[in-house]
């Protein structure tokens, strides 16, 4: 059956290990229970796609605001599905390129997923794929087109096929009708004071502090919801503000300015 | 006359029974009275355009909410036809194609069809072969033009043509005219759980339940419109959730939380 | 003097009877008074050019709903001219041409009219011609462009030149100022229940009804305005609806089924 | 001095004959007043241009609505100004012509008169050579600022240029700044019954009536202005009408009916 | 120092002065205290530019009503720089040119003045240049880029650039923020009737009046405030009037007259 | 470490001195505490980058009012670095460019930028850069989404990158999502009139005054906040209308009138 076949065809073609790492450098965070939730979700639909009879492709989109991780999990769940066949489409490595190009390179991509039993494409930041633009609003309808057929394309006979997708704009997705065409829709959400995340993701951290007042000051300056990469700029940002004024750790009033400058005062 | 004509040619020129066969690969499930009033229609119109004299051409549009069965549908009565040529346009095959490319491809498929005596032509997603997205919108007007025009042509003196087309976006083909070009147009609907649809469909699937109060569950927890194609993935999710929980049958928390994943827990 | 040369040249050409073969394949049915006006108008617009000494081309639009014969009743008024050239202008024979090889298309026929002594050019679906859509609206303007100059041009020094023009959208050639550039306007109606036209049709296409009651059932099931070509498709369809049902002549049932199927259940 | 070299040079290059010719075939109607001064307006402005010690070229706009004799008059100046060169620039002989093209067209007429001592321009319908739609509203841009550079653009030291262009739609080129670069603008009217103008034109046609009672009718059925190409058309018409009834001469009934096939039954 | 090198390299490399003859031409009328104020500003602009030890730079623009004489002003000042470089870009050059042609055409002007240690670049009509229209409105971005680029550029260290431009549509530019990129606005104002600018520049002219009380009520039928070259192009229309009917001086009459057709009867 | 190899590597390579020359051609004048700032909020940052194991690139934006010294600041602080690798991005050196070409111009600098282990880019002025105008509004959408994505493109393993970016129209670049790429946002302010920032550069341009009362008159006449840019071209001009009126220093008049050519006199 098709988990036997799974099994052994792995280790013929070999994944492409390295794009997965460049996205997962700096590591996953386990920061709660929601945390939690995410990857049993994201372990679930392997499961379905892997065992279903009627099923050759599942699509799946992570939405939620800028920062909060959805990259880094997008990659995370690649990794985990050890299927043999795993690309990343994004942006970054299309500069320059004229829609049609982007539209055939995408589609290659396809093509050669179809050819192995198993394949994962993340497709990484939608609206910059479709180069999207609020202004106007602008975007590349060949490329929309594209991914909108591609996306429930149904994979020759005997293959299966998981489509990651991730983006800070749903709505502007749903504005296209491209939300619409993936099985599943997960958000992933900015990290909550409240609810103990920063606290342990700056434990994580190891971040010093130079007394016990500024470690409550810091966290009192936070905002209630931050994103994961936010925070960790800030902190970051502070430190060398700190070091600049000769400070062993970091102060309240360096995570204020670095706040600031990160354009992250006032809670949007 | 064209019967004796039309049973004499068929063995000659053979259908195109593959791409058929890929879109009707899992089934029609009889699921009831509606479903059999939408085949009876079909039907008819194939009756109409093999027997009639002044008739040399019929087209009808299937149109219905994402995932009710219009593509399986018009597989279906293309088949049952039996006209000798059966060919499918839709998008899957045209990625990356520019505009001109799309509408000579179209064409094509129309002079060939104008050889044989009797033939379908499927036109799967109109929206999508036109290019449209709501946002603007946009859409091709060259691929637009190109279907106002040959959805109305006639087929050269002698020959018979059948046009099926689908949509689930029937207003956008009626702000720009090319629903009005259709001789007929048949509405394709959601399951309804009052006429029991739902409840044929799950027997037909064969679905076990941990217990009848989760069986009851279920159902309860099923909106009271859902397309067949949602809800087979929906049963299908959230027997791959309950595996992963170690569950030995549906439960109504699994399906909940598959309805939630698939964007159709709040009705649209 | 003119009429003199015209009876000469004409053996000499040849009209593209063809063309206008298809377009009349399926004769006129003389249903009314209304119908006999639109003759005589046209008629006289041939005999005007014919005998004139200063005017030496006449342009003349045809309009009115989908479907109430303009195209055939142009293709009848072309034939009665007996002039030697005749040439129909649509868009079957472009589907795929971009916008400039059309006009080049156009331009050439009116090149080959202008150098016979009495020529005829048929512009059929004119919104069509200039890629017209409602939403946008979007359209041609080189298409258009070349309408507006050629509907006006005058012909060389000695020939005469008749165009004929459809629309089914006088409102939309009003708003291009293209419906201004002809000289007369032929509003062509849909058939009118009260004045008798719908009977004569019927009688004239030997219309069997399964009894009596029926005859007055399907009567009454017709709407007060239809177009002509829709009163024959809806009769056709109900006719074969009727078949599979076992019925021998035409119902009421299937009649209201048939206008529903071709969505004239609802007068627009 | 400037009239010495008019006079000699003539002879030697010619005017382009044919072309105004063509445009004058029906040659003019002296039908009063009105008319009278729009000719001496226009034979002002050659004597001026002749004339000056600074002035080496002037434009003017001969507006009006349609049909009422703008591009006949401007080619009944450019003939009284006796100029070596003349040249008329209209979309006649641009059909299919591409942007750059017709930009380069004009250019070239520019280019050639401006090796003229003494040369005339003819632009006919301003607004269709710049392609100009109401729809949209849509423009040849380039065409436009052609145009817009071109008709204050000053010749060569020692020559002198007369431009004469026709227009419809003075508001168009109002609101493109185009009508604003003339030197002068002159208004073409529609012919006035009440100032007599259409009797003298009825009369100067030898039209003849079946009785006094229908001279009495056509000229009661005639709208208070109508445009001289019109009145000439509609009298045309009814002619044919009233032949096609063996009617000896023209009748009011048959001229309503032509006022209603011209679209000038309702005054607009 | 700046100065002397200035006054050796003046003779080796030559002014355009071809160019500048054809813009000043008919010559300035001094006609009084407002267009003595608008000479000093250009001059004191030179001056700085000359001398500045850390300008490098300035960009003038030149703004108001059409006809008022910014374009003939721009050459005076180029002119009275005697800056051994002088070049103007208009369109009358680059009629039918495509927008990126233009754009290098004018990048070639800038690069040539660019070798030059003294350079004036006049830009002519900077509204006509962009293509701009006021219907759309639409224009050339590439062209508006390049002016927003090259107006604001740097020389190469030791050149010294003035860059003279006109307009008569500030408030278009000032959309656009071009106007913004320029060092310094003047604004050339019409003649004022009050101001006995008017009467300055009929005596410049030496108009004669066919009576004292012509002479009286040609002024009278000024406007308050015209623009210099209309002022110019009216009396020559109404001498030509006069000369027509045999006048032998200027009449109120015929002034009124050239005002009608001249469009300046009713003040804007 | 980082910093060691930092330390060898620079001399190797060499930076792009010439280009910063230009830009920084007038040096810096220190007016005050708010400069001061700004200075060590760059200082901070590149510490930042140079120091932290996880961030390997940093993009900061700076943004104020025209001439404030967006520009000379980006230069100092990529000076500042000592990075061996600097590069800057104006569209100077692209006028008439097309788009295509200038996304390539941009990568080949970021490609290039990648190969050493320390690198600064400088992108002066975004918005022209993206070729953006206020009317329409219009921008390139390639070059727009060539920037959305090499901002925030990671460079390869093991290299460090500084983004440094101006704009005067931070609400555009927000409008398109562009300035929420960057990491750190910094605001140049105007000079202040209050908080003594105006005296200290008058002070430092050591501006000689025809009298005390004419000393104060000059403050006087200065608006409360001016750009550095605009006080340095409004004294000189000043000057130089002075001198013309041979006047020994500035005084009031001279300031007021070259605030108005500026258009500085109404504080916008
Ligand atoms: N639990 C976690 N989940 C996600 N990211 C984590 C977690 N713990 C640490 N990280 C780190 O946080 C960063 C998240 O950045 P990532 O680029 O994935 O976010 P994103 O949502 O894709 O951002 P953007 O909206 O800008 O694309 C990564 O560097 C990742 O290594
Ligand atoms: N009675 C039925 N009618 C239609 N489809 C059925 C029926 N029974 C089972 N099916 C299955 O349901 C699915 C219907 O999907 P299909 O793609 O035809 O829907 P669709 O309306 O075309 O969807 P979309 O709007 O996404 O194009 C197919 O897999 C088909 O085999
Ligand atoms: N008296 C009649 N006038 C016109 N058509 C008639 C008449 N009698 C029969 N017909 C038939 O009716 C049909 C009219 O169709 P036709 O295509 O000419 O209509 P149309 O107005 O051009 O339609 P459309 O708006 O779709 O272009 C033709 O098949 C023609 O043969
Ligand atoms: N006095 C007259 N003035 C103008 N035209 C006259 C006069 N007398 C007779 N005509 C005839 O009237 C017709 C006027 O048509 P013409 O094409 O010049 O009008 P137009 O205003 O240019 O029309 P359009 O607006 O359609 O371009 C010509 O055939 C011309 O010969
Ligand atoms: N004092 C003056 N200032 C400017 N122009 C003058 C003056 N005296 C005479 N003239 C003449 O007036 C005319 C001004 O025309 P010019 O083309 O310079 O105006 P403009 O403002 O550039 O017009 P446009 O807005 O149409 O470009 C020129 O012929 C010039 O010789
Ligand atoms: N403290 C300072 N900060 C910035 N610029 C200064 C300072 N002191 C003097 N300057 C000079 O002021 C000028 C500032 O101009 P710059 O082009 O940098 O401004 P900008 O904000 O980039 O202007 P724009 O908005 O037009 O791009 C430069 O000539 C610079 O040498
Ligand atoms: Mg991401
Ligand atoms: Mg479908
Ligand atoms: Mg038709
Ligand atoms: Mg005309
Ligand atoms: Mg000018
Ligand atoms: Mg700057």
């Amino acid at each position: 059956d098709f988990m036997a076949a799974f099994n052994e065809i792995k280790p013929a073609l070999g994944a492409a290990e390295e794009d997965l790492d460049a996205l997962t450098r700096n590591g996953l965070i386990h920061y709660g229970a929601g945390f939690q939730q995410l990857i049993t979700n994201g372990h679930s639909l392997i499961h379905q796609l892997k065992t279903s009879q009627r099923t050759d492709s599942l699509s799946v989109l992570l939405e939620g605001p800028p920062g909060t991780g959805k990259t880094a999990l997008a990659a995370h769940i690649a990794q985990f599905s050890e299927f043999p066949f795993v690309k990343v489409i994004s942006t970054t490595h299309m500069v320059g390129y004229g829609e049609i190009s982007k539209c055939n390179l995408i589609r290659k991509v396809f093509d050669d997923a179809y050819k192995s039993p198993f394949s994962v494409i993340v497709l990484d930041d939608l609206e910059r794929i479709i180069e999207y633009v609020h202004l106007g609003p602008r975007f590349s309808n060949p490329l929309l087109q594209t991914l909108l057929t591609l996306v429930r394309a149904p994979p020759p006979k005997g293959k299966k096929l998981l489509i990651l997708a991730t983006t800070s704009q749903l709505d502007v997705l749903e504005s296209m009708d491209l939300a619409a065409q993936f099985n599943a829709t997960i958000t992933v959400p900015q990290l909550s004071k409240t609810a103990g995340d920063v606290e342990k993701v700056l434990e994580h951290m190891a971040v010093r502090y130079s007394s016990d007042t500024e470690a409550a000051g810091v966290l009192q300056a936070l905002p209630l919801r931050i994103p994961i990469k936010t925070l960790q700029l800030v902190v970051e940002m502070a430190q060398a503000v700190g070091e600049q004024d000769g400070q062993a750790g970091l102060t309240e009033d360096a995570v204020r300015q670095a706040l600031r400058t990160c354009g992250c005062d006032a809670e949007r």
